[in-house]
């Protein structure tokens, strides 16, 4: 049978969740996970929604493996979270239609970035965040990142896994204050290669002054150049949707 | 002239505050970072409010020690955090009196304990909280709590750093929940070794219901014993209190 995990995990010491040689990814410490749980001979294959880069956290990672388990659910759920290390854990299983694909039904992925917006660091919140220390204009980049909603070519902020196609749907792009934290938080349909962080470096540029909200927006239509992508430790994928007919089964 | 720095330090990879051979110690590495800072020939000691356990994290503790640093304290501040290592940074650094002591110049300390109260682990929340699967009866832990308030013998939940005296006064002792979070804070004049981790193990008794509010008040007296002590993690020094007086000089 088919199953879809939701995954947490704590990205700073992977190589990123996607299966690389002797790197620790998340992908590999899963499959070694099942591997030990449920004795099958065949290696069991886990598909990622989102290939999240190495120091990228993820709350809502989606992730589909099959597998020849009996007992109910609940129990492979437990014995799973009692052996992955204390970086991952599993908040839900569930079964799933066959054909079911972590990674192709899904709907939409939702990123928050993280940024502490203090002049001195700060250890105990650092772990998760960037630490910004000049002050912020989040009125002007939450205006900014307004103009990202829609269907657009974001060729300008990434490049596309394979193929060329840059166009992608963002149904909400926003930038709240939270006393001294500033989230930005992006849902859309999926995200090229880097875009989300480099999104965020150019929303910085706003926020800081250096670029203006016209400016911001001739970025996406390519006539200035993008921002550079913001460390990975401040990105975590919060939240990757279904359809719900695809994920109720059983 | 005297200095008093308010330091955060995520207490992870420490084996406490106070300077041990061969261990890595907030106070050693405060040390080290002001003898590479001031170039004095002389070590310069740094004297801690509370001698936080291995594992114990801060925000707000206090520690005063010596300089001859003649140029303005901002350059000092700046240039300790930026040669100290990325688990602890000086939040503020103010010229005291040369006979002011953060140690005995305290008037109050305040330690917050988190748990994290949820089924499933949660690898972005575990750093920083203890992970309590049983549901929790956060208004008897309160009510528990209370009973601490005042000046009483504490001997039942710690022992004294030296000397035998068990008698401390309890400021304020309260449990809270927000969300799947459970805080619990606890300002005295001065604790006993292990004093916070004890009273939070034992009230934990009282929220799983092994233990009652007036079982509770008889751990107190000794009647009954009290719980072992919670793992470090979750434990936080948030902030050391100062009699305005002694603070303000220049």
């Amino acid at each position: 049978m088919r199953l879809l995990a939701i995954v947490e995990y704590d990205g700073t010491d992977f190589a990123g969740f996607q299966l690389q040689r002797n790197q620790r990814t998340v992908q590999g410490e899963l499959e070694r996970a099942l591997h030990k749980i449920t004795g099958d001979a065949k290696r069991i294959r886990v598909m990622g929604a989102g290939r999240t880069d190495a120091g990228v956290h993820a709350s809502g990672q989606g992730a589909h493996f099959d597998s020849a388990w009996e007992k109910p659910l609940e129990i492979l759920h437990r014995a799973l979270n009692a052996v992955l290390p204390n970086d991952i854990s599993i908040r839900s299983l569930t079964q799933v239609a066959p054909d079911f694909s972590a990674r192709y039904n899904a709907t939409s992925r939702t990123y928050r970035y993280t940024i502490l917006n203090h002049v001195i660091r700060s250890p105990l919140n650092e772990r998760y965040a960037l630490l910004v220390s000049e002050p912020l204009d989040v009125d002007a980049m939450n205006a900014a990142a307004r103009c990202l909603i829609g269907e657009k070519d974001f060729g300008a902020f990434g490049t596309p896994p394979r193929g060329d196609n840059t166009v992608r749907r963002v149904y909400r792009a926003q930038v709240e204050r939270h006393g001294d934290q500033v989230l930005i938080e992006i849902e859309a349909n999926a995200f090229l290669y880097r875009m989300v962080r480099r999104i965020v470096g150019t929303l910085l540029q706003v926020g800081k002054g250096t670029l203006s909200i016209a400016e911001f927006s001739q970025v996406l239509e390519r006539k200035i150049r993008a921002g550079e992508a913001v460390p990975p430790q401040g990105l975590c994928l919060t939240q990757v949707k279904y359809e719900r007919q695809v994920t109720r089964i059983g």
